[in-house]
């Protein structure tokens, strides 16, 4: 059984969709970062950086953070989404890692400056928006040549899908990135995708 | 043959360390970042994100962007520095991976605003100026526990030196974090870390 530490983030939403495309089994277990609960020592213990998602899986026994770790491990746990050699495995890998190193971090500023800092701060609302809107043409142009963004769907879809699912928060209208938008719908339309995305409840 | 397409920048380096850690040949292409080289159509041909470093190996062709995809095919090409299976190889990938998503893009945040930024920007000084002492925090953490981030030496310190390796860009003196600072030294020593250091030329 796998014990799934997670919130209703992007990051958090990447490990339950993978987990449902799986079909593993899991628990999950809500860390409730808006009160703080992250910083709790039972969880430090998990992440010692205070982040969700984390997973404990008692087949091994082993822990592992961080959401491109998680998305690896489960892949190579389940033998599928990540193909195990070739062209095709590091396609998923890059992309994987576009999103890990830029989409997520990224979006993530314009989430807190376009939201959450106290007062404006209009050179950083416009670095963040820019550089978020840059990215974005970057997976329009990419889907424009091919249905997913390794090609096949995997790993690099489910860690992007809960990033561009916050579009509003980051005031981008998908109608300026059809390819984006037509994405956006197909891996939308995926039952485990509908299912991963309501964890936690 | 592999054609490494680099500039001076942790990014860039992690890949010229790994490329002589694993001993593999490789032919140097300098891509001038200060002078927008990034944008020429060659290039985006092979990384559509326009940023360095990127790879292209011959022998299969295959081309792989993004610095962390680029260290797993190499870890995976030569057979070292990133264990086949068991928690030994999810330690490496989840402090990886804390590498792409937290260290580089947040210490990234920190020389922008601390360096160059046209004009002071206060509220984002002390944003990432705070995180990056956070992330510093937790890799001292660590550094108490393991001698390297991962236990043994891996993919994962050859990803984090870089970026440390820039601590005066970032307001942080290393005598404040002093297993940061130990473990900054035994990596530093290595011959193959202070040749891909030096790339490009």
């Amino acid at each position: 059984m796998i014990t799934l530490y997670t919130w209703a983030t992007p990051n958090g939403r990447k490990v339950s969709i993978m987990l449902e495309e799986c079909g593993i089994p899991y628990t999950v277990r809500p860390v409730d970062i808006t009160r703080g609960e992250q910083f709790a020592a039972e969880f430090v213990a998990i992440n010692p950086n205070a982040k969700i998602p984390a997973i404990v899986d008692d087949d091994g026994p082993l822990t592992v953070f961080e959401s491109g770790a998680i998305l690896v491990y489960l892949a190579e746990k389940c033998g599928r989404l990540l193909p195990t050699a070739g062209p095709a495995r590091y396609a998923v890998l890059q992309w994987l890692m576009f999103q890990i190193g830029g989409v997520g971090p990224m979006f993530g500023q314009a989430h807190h400056f376009l939201r959450f800092a106290p007062a404006p701060v209009p050179y950083a609302i416009e670095r963040y928006g820019k550089e978020t809107r840059r990215l974005y043409g970057v997976l329009e142009a990419r889907l424009g040549e091919a249905e997913y963004l390794a090609g096949d769907y995997s790993i690099a879809d489910i860690a992007t899908f809960p990033w561009v699912a916050r579009h509003a928060w980051q005031q981008v209208e998908l109608a300026d990135f059809p390819q984006v938008g037509r994405w956006f719908e197909t891996v939308g339309a995926r039952p485990a995708v509908q299912r991963g995305m309501a964890v936690p409840a």
